[in-house]
């Protein structure tokens, strides 16, 4: 097929709005009568209440509800555990824990409100450090249960014979810290109940029916009085998922008052009641021969949850097994640990444990490359995975990019020239450094379901509309849709519109999530406008006398292969598809649910329709006075299997490159006293462009079998290998190995100071 | 099947937010930065525009947009004759017609700004009475046109020797007024442009597609950069849908200023920017035997457009036309003829011209019955058409329910009883009355295709969702819909939800006109609801190990026929439909395109998929005094093939006969030199309480084979036989015969005197 559209870089179709600063989020919607909400959080990380008394609260001028704990549906929700209600009630297990909310006539009020709510608390002592969890006498952050939340064990092969067979082995320890997605706009929501009862409810959220689904159970009532509508949303990063809380905070108090209630976070309340990545301790042993293949590998992971489970435990094992794909392993073990602490609750985020794992193994491989004198591009290379093959843990690859990442990363860095280059001498010292790493494109893991549905609507003007419930989150989700189906109906990208998801008219689906809309999403985008084609081409059949295989829609415009004078305009052929006998308008709808399978009790199975790789070398240079760490290049290969936007690939990939910048240099949340002490962008030091080198983004197009014209996902691969690949680069550059996050001034100088004084570290 | 929804009297699921205040009408709706539209109307009812100045509007604080025809797009609207700017340019045509629209902070800025526009006008002949339109010195209402607008001649069999054959003839001209709508919600819209440049139209509708697409046209831009979403309505009765002006000077001031405008008529707004019926003059000759069979019938039209086409053109064929389908006729001829007038434009109103030819052939078979000495009961029954037989212009009857209606209403109001009573000799004097009509249900006229798509949902929890483009407008739409699908789907009512019409993600349909909503839609949503159904069982035979034969569902549980341990819950068969390797959710579409055939170049077809029939019986008292007529008792039969909603037909009833109360009686548009002098509701008087007697409403269940469970119009046939019923009460009360509609106590004290001095009228 011509392609003309679907490969070409082309500006999002939300930018228009967007630049214009017209774009509608859920913080912009106002309704007639709506009240401002504002939430109380706890002080403390672990604490009784003791009384509540909201009687002053109550009776401020401009306040209609203010509820607490006791107010709320006793139905308990959660991910996988359930075990929270909307507000809490007893006790508080983290500090800032919601524990009352307030209704106003505007967000001053509300907020006055809050400040005359009483709350007398009973200080109990707080488990804040992960490692003494599973202690005996460690505070339980819920009561009558240890602070256990998932144990994963996995073993393949023979590990101790693998480590026998090792020329070398090498472990180490690895402190992973937790990362605030950070995303431009803070989480809102916009709730209202209907005169029929029904409530509707607009927020910032990567899965209208997921959020569905929590709204239901966390609000005790069945998903059809719920509908959920997507407005604009401006990032996610796995913050917006199914873990998200104050979305059920709004829409309760709507339910209350029966008037509408909006909920906008301010930056410091987004830290407060937001999602962050799981931080864990990470210890990994691997063997490898003199050539660099590994023989075996052995992981020990303490993971720490957070006050709740939500999705901690999907992503610890995510930790503990992941990477093992990428590489030819046979001899793996995993033994892994999440546990409760009187802290923020952790979970979701892009890479969804990936990163974690994906330091230590690179980190691991870079070092015992050095000690055997191999280049770490040809570990990775000696030991990659190919096309055809299953790996240890069952995943069946239709398509590797690994190689051609490697390839295109090692020569955009220079790498060759650069390794061979005198070492620094200086004051700045500069050093390369390199990862790789794997995603999943999908993941069959919710109730053994991972389809998507489109219903594609082809109107009498010939121009198409996409419904789907996978939603557009600022990665463009929409412009990708809208390529697929305005390539394959021969159509202007301009005369696709993708309305946003809508639980109440968008066909189920599951949302942005594990890399999975493309893949998923796209292909049922793509079967969808197949058939909407064929429908097309029969009534331009019947309207232009020449069988439907003969014809073409080029530019609008059907038209005979053979008959250069049999053509219509697509409006005509779309008002003939309606007005005759037995005709319609033109509404397909199509269902791609991938052929995979799900894992078994031992973590084996086939969970994703793709894979992705990314491979990624930087150049560092560190001054070894200050101890900063300038990045001076960076090139990073994404294999997306086939780019439909390389413009969007490229943003994604170098939003991820940026993204994995701040979580190895800058980005650090402090705690006192078990309080977040830094929820704010001038603490909490995002990079900004002063801290980012020119980013090269490269693209690999592997062709994915399972994937809509070849293509799998390309959110969050790229994000796996930028630490480690600092890290590395760090090393190469002073000798100094960090294998704790964030990379900071003090621990490179520190560093420096132990290497001078005891060799190397 | 069990129905125990079908068929039972239900409150409308529009009713609690209805009773509450809480349903959102177009004119409830406010956005952030939302603009108030007010427009000004042409004083003149023909005048050349010579200049217009804007300038001190535009100057006035507040103010934010000023527009002229001259700003409006070229390209002409209408329906079948395009011939409309959306504002009047080059002159006006009609007292009312709008010349300029103001958009502003408020409404009263807006109301302010339009007294300081400056228009000179150059005052024309103005052509006010249809008779005189198609003479030679007429003033145009179109420069450079006849004002012929249409001409109607349609000719069966043999009218002249049917003449000779009759035993009597009779002929005379009726004439037959205007009707204001009446609908509680005046016209309101509310237009929004988009970051992206899309149009969101907000508004008072009876259709979303066709308004879409009359937007589209005066507006010179594609359908689908235009989104139409019906908010609820408030009443329509044929005012609302293609002919309407109001939404497109809203939408054009819209997309001028880049900000939401809500226009909202005040009742002397809706007056003069409405809808009106087609007033006529009708000259009748029909022939009868002895026995009463009719042998020919003549019919002569000369009815009046105003200004612009419209509908009119197609309400004058049914005029001509459709009464004659009723009865077994053989030799009957039509000649009609529209005229433009330079007054208010006429259309649509339920009925859509059968009223006006209702009255007369009615009128005139009473007269003629009493003539011959003859029942007019048994007039219509000797000549009423019958199931499985075709009509003189191709109509099908597959089901008629005319003879039981006439049995109902004559046994209901005690007709031979009252008949054998002595005549009143008093100041009041009592008359019985009756008529008797039909109507289409659907009609193919619309390029073709009569057709509805339904979009069907079945969510996890059971619960469905009808995604439909015809609409609700108070008449039970939504009920009739969701009362099919809870029967089939064995779910209750509560479980349905009705979408409302939304052009982006309702199936293209036609909407709410020619009472085809029941038969076409409700077919839809039947046959949607059978396909889930089936998705259902089939799923649940997976789950249960049952043959899907063998199942059924009952009250939201699927069970076995045979199997007293197998069942399921609805939401467990409905998670199990998704989740599960090639699952999706429940989401299906039925398209239903009646076996209809269009009208060829001579009238000749069979339009509809069902025909309606109904029959009324009234008894009046007249003060002879006065003039007054007082109805006494009514009782109106409607053969709505089969009652899906009794309580909801029982309304439309009753609606409709004192709708058509009012026409006969009361309601009466004043015009003085061409301007609309009563137009509000203490001077157009609409029936109120205290007019209209116990009305008895009784249902004839025809059952239409082509009908969902039996079911046909029920919405508009019930208004025809009013007016005649109560002329023919009135004549069998006082001995006059009044031909002239409304029925005023000036005529009626004219007709006794004119009685009293030449004798009976």
């Amino acid at each position: 097929m011509n392609s003309p559209i679907v490969g070409k870089a082309v500006p999002q179709v939300t930018a228009l709005e967007k630049i214009q600063g017209r774009a509608i989020y859920t913080g912009d919607l106002k309704q007639p009568g709506m009240l401002h909400a504002k939430v109380l959080r706890g002080p403390y990380p672990h604490a009784r209440i003791v009384r509540i008394d909201t009687s002053q609260a109550v009776a401020l001028p401009g306040v209609k509800a203010v509820v607490t704990g006791a107010d709320t549906p006793t139905r308990l929700w959660g991910v996988a555990h359930k075990q929270q209600r909307i507000l809490a009630t007893g006790k508080v297990r983290f500090a800032g824990e919601e524990v009352a909310a307030v209704a106003a006539i505007s967000e001053d009020i509300a907020r006055d409100a809050l400040d005359l709510i009483e709350i007398e608390y009973e200080e109990l002592p707080a488990l804040l450090d992960p490692a003494r969890a599973l202690e005996a006498e460690a505070p339980q952050v819920h009561d009558g249960h240890d602070n256990r939340v998932k144990e994963i064990r996995i073993a393949r092969g023979d590990v101790e014979a693998g480590f026998a067979a090792a020329d070398l082995v090498h472990e180490a320890t690895y402190e992973l810290h937790s990362q605030y997605p950070g995303y431009m706009e803070p989480m809102a929501t916009l709730a209202s109940v209907d005169g029929n009862g029904r409530l509707t409810v607009w927020t910032s959220t990567q899965s209208v029916f997921l959020a569905r689904a929590r709204l239901a159970e966390a609000l005790d009532r069945p998903v059809s009085s719920i509908r959920v509508i997507q407005a604009m949303v401006g990032g996610g990063f796995g913050g917006k998922i199914v873990e998200e809380r104050s979305s059920l905070i709004a829409a309760f108090l709507a339910t209350r008052v029966n008037r509408p209630v909006r909920l906008v976070n301010n930056r410091l309340e987004d830290f407060q009641s937001g999602c962050f990545s799981v931080p864990c301790r990470l210890w990994l042993k691997m063997g490898m021969t003199k050539d660099g293949t590994i023989t075996a590998k052995d992981v020990r992971i303490l993971a720490n949850s957070g006050a709740y489970a939500g999705l901690a435990p999907e992503v610890m094992l995510v930790t503990a097994m992941r990477s093992d794909n990428m590489h030819r392993l046979e001899n793996v073990r995993s033994a892994a640990d999440l546990v409760y602490t009187n802290t923020m609750p952790r979970g979701a985020f892009r890479g969804f444990g990936g990163t974690q794992m994906a330091f230590a193994l690179n980190s691991h491989l870079s070092v015992m490359a050095d000690k055997l004198g191999l280049d770490p591009f040809e570990v990775h290379r000696r030991n990659a995975i190919r096309a055809g093959e299953t790996s240890v843990h069952g995943w069946q690859f239709g398509s590797t990019g690994l190689r051609e990442c490697l390839d295109q990363v090692q020569a955009g860095i220079g790498w060759e020239a650069k390794r061979r280059r005198p070492k620094d001498t200086g004051v700045r010292q500069r050093g390369l450094g390199m990862a790789a790493a794997m995603h999943v494109s999908g993941n069959r893991t919710l109730g053994n379901w991972d389809g998507s549905t489109v219903v594609l609507r082809v109107n009498e003007d010939g121009r198409a509309f996409i419904a789907s419930g996978e939603s557009d989150m600022g990665q463009g989700a929409n412009t990708m849709m809208a390529q697929i189906c305005a390539d394959e109906l021969g159509i202007p990208l301009s005369h696709v519109t993708v309305l946003p998801p809508d639980t109440d008219t968008s066909p189920f689906a599951l949302g942005s999530l594990a890399s999975r809309v493309t893949i998923n999403g796209g292909k049922a985008v793509l079967q969808a406008a197949q058939q909407a084609k064929t429908q097309i081409l029969d009534a331009a059949s019947g309207l232009l006398g020449c069988p439907a295989d003969d014809l073409e829609i080029d530019q609008g415009v059907v038209r005979s292969r053979t008959k250069s004078n049999a053509t219509a305009a697509l409006p005509q052929v779309c008002r003939y598809h309606v007005f005759r006998h037995g005709g319609e308008g033109i509404l397909v709808r199509a269902t791609y649910d991938p052929p995979t399978k799900m894992m078994d009790a031992d973590h084996y199975g086939n969970i994703a329709p793709g894979y992705s790789f990314a491979a990624q070398a930087v150049e560092v240079e560190v001054d070894t006075e200050t101890g900063q760490v300038t990045l001076l290049n960076s090139c990073l290969a994404d294999d997306c299997g086939k780019a439909i936007n390389p413009m969007a690939v490229h943003g994604q990939t170098n939003g991820a490159a940026v993204q994995a910048i701040g979580w190895a240099l800058y980005e650090h949340l402090q705690f006192e006293d078990g309080r977040l002490a830094n929820g704010n962008f001038a603490d909490y030091t995002m990079p900004t462009a002063d801290s980012v080198p020119h980013l090269q983004a490269s693209i690999v197009e592997s062709n994915e079998p399972n994937g809509p014209l070849g293509a799998k996902g390309a959110s969050e691969t790229a994000i796996l290998p930028g630490a480690p690949a600092i890290a590395n680069a760090i090393e190469d550059a002073i000798g100094v190995r960090i294998t704790e996050l964030p990379i900071t001034p003090e621990k490179i100088l520190a560093g420096l100071r132990a290497k001078r004084e005891g060799g190397h570290a």
